[in-house]
């Protein structure tokens, strides 16, 4: 209901003009209702993005304990797995607007200034993941690696168009030829 | 010299509350001067690292045109060849202190805001580089990964220590890996 207040107002008057007030009233509800559910005006912006993404973080966080459901093999192919269990998670109908109206809504500028907290985290959740596996300098090189073909997966599935698949076709089809050449006990540098 | 002032004043009262004006008078420089070399205070941050990033964007779309010492072979081949030219131009003695005195400088979330819009130019650079032998979503994909691992390596490059190898060396032993994968032409998300 916020999310559909903030989307309205934002093509209405843009993303830069809309205050948290303007939000709370078009939805009914009070300022102190908006801050049990977002931190701040640009976590709107990565509604279901950001459900996903700690979803995700949190499966890595907890995999590592044995549990039913746990994905078995190397790390390289439980990571695969977790991350294409929570894309199969990602509402398929649900594009976020902030992304796909960029121009109409003013967001991208705001949208730039609040990635790179979330691909950082999202990447240092990797990079412990596949730690015990890896050499430090791989296994940050395989978060920093997953995350950018997550990113170019979920940009793919935004601008596909209303015919597009769910997003774990896209996740899937980046992931796999950048996560293949790690396989082989990559080396440091020397 | 104007990175020399402002690397002064950041360290002494932090990049927050550090004036263009106070740069400019610490270096003895009008504030023509620094808006001759600089668009903004936060590219401050950036020097050294957007000469090589702007290095390599010109190189990418300048080396589809045959030319004396253009790299030969593939265009991963000749893509990695390119990164690795300009890393290995990377001046190995001045690590960027806005990224190394992030936390005594105050600098982390201005970094982190300007970091989006370079990452994505050079993404689109590389992806515009190999699309001619790869398909829009894949050379997309390319970009994204190629990127992931640059920032890998520059960021084990910078958090080395004194005894560091060039960046280089650092990049290469990411770029390997991150790109092996690609090299068996991936499909599309189906």
């Amino acid at each position: 209901m916020l999310e559909d207040a903030a989307a309205e107002l934002f093509l209405e008057q843009g993303y830069p003009a809309t205050s948290i007030e303007q939000i709370t009233q078009r939805a009914g509800v009070s300022r102190n209702t908006f801050f049990n559910y977002f931190g701040a005006k640009a976590d709107l912006l990565w509604i279901d993005l950001d459900h996903s993404i700690a979803a995700l973080v949190g499966a890595l966080a907890t995999s590592g304990e044995a549990s039913v459901g746990t994905p078995s093999g190397t790390a390289l192919e439980r990571l695969r797995a977790l991350i294409l269990a929570v894309a199969a998670e990602h509402p398929a109908s649900r594009v976020p607007w902030a992304f796909s109206q960029a121009e109409l809504m003013g967001t991208r500028a705001d949208l730039e200034a609040s990635a790179p907290a979330r691909l950082l985290a999202l990447s240092e959740a990797i990079a412990s993941f596949v730690r015990a596996e890896f050499s430090e300098f791989i296994a940050r090189t395989i978060g920093s690696v997953a995350v950018g073909a997550i990113a170019a997966g979920v940009a793919a599935w935004i601008t596909a168009g209303v015919r597009r698949d769910p997003l774990q076709a896209y996740v899937a089809a980046a992931l796999a030829p950048a996560l293949a050449g790690f396989t082989d006990t990559p080396g440091d540098p020397s």
